[in-house]
């Protein structure tokens, strides 16, 4: 597991929530405008051997949720953090474990913490996919999340 | 439960599955070309108390997914059926039990099992949602399936 406090309180956030916890992710990896998540295939199986397209959305759909609460607490900010839409393309199977890489501009990113902080309301387009261990993607995703602060 | 035996084994396939057991789902309805599911909040609820948008994606993928596959079975027609992609809006947070309704065209789920019989493969489009208590949805999807012949 990563040492960096942010990610362990992530981690510990997401495991929260009993859907997340059933999915037993874990963090493999973050900088300061992305994330990647696994999860073990064995958890997300479906009935023909690879992982159920469910859990490749919600994989996604928590990397991409992480990237913009990360990004506002760093910036010493409280919010509820919402996912508003999503596009999904379903393009092969997965027949591994599940990794969900989500990444966000960085340009867009500091606008993003910069609008919740001036106005406490921000939105943020962010891109995530699960990719294949022979290259490609198992599934990429267009999302739009939107904050709103938390009362002091 | 429903006594009819197509649902009965229905629900025993999403069971089969080890992420869909998790979600502790149940089989509310279904008609010749709609299915109802209902899954507790308790299983499903984020860090703001409601409903978590993977989870309501996963369920009305499910619903849908049934929908494709009991037509097919109805046909006598043996295929896997996959999701390929999603237009999915989150529209209000949903702070109840989940129930997601997939719905298909009468005339295109004719087609699709057509389709399949004759080529073997087939495509169907599906909107399903997930209704608030109060009116208006939760969340709306648009999805294609594609279902492949498996062989004989």
């Amino acid at each position: 597991m990563d040492p960096d406090p942010a990610l362990q309180a992530l981690l510990a956030h997401y495991q929260s929530m009993p859907p997340v916890a059933a999915m037993q992710l874990q963090i493999a990896g973050a900088d300061a405008s992305s994330l990647r998540l696994r999860a073990p295939l064995a958890a997300h199986v479906n009935d023909k051997g690879c992982a159920f397209g469910g859990s490749l959305v919600s994989l996604m759909t928590l990397a991409g949720w992480g990237v913009a609460t990360l990004a506002l607490e760093r910036a010493g900010l409280r919010a509820d953090v919402f996912v508003a839409a999503s596009e999904v393309r379903y393009r092969a199977p997965l027949f591994s474990d599940l990794e969900a890489v989500a990444r966000a501009d960085a340009a867009e990113l500091a606008a993003f913490v910069a609008a919740l902080r001036d106005g406490g309301r921000a939105s943020l387009n962010l891109d995530a996919r699960v990719p294949l261990p022979e290259g490609g993607s198992a599934c990429d995703m267009r999302s739009r999340y939107v904050a709103i602060a938390k009362a002091a």
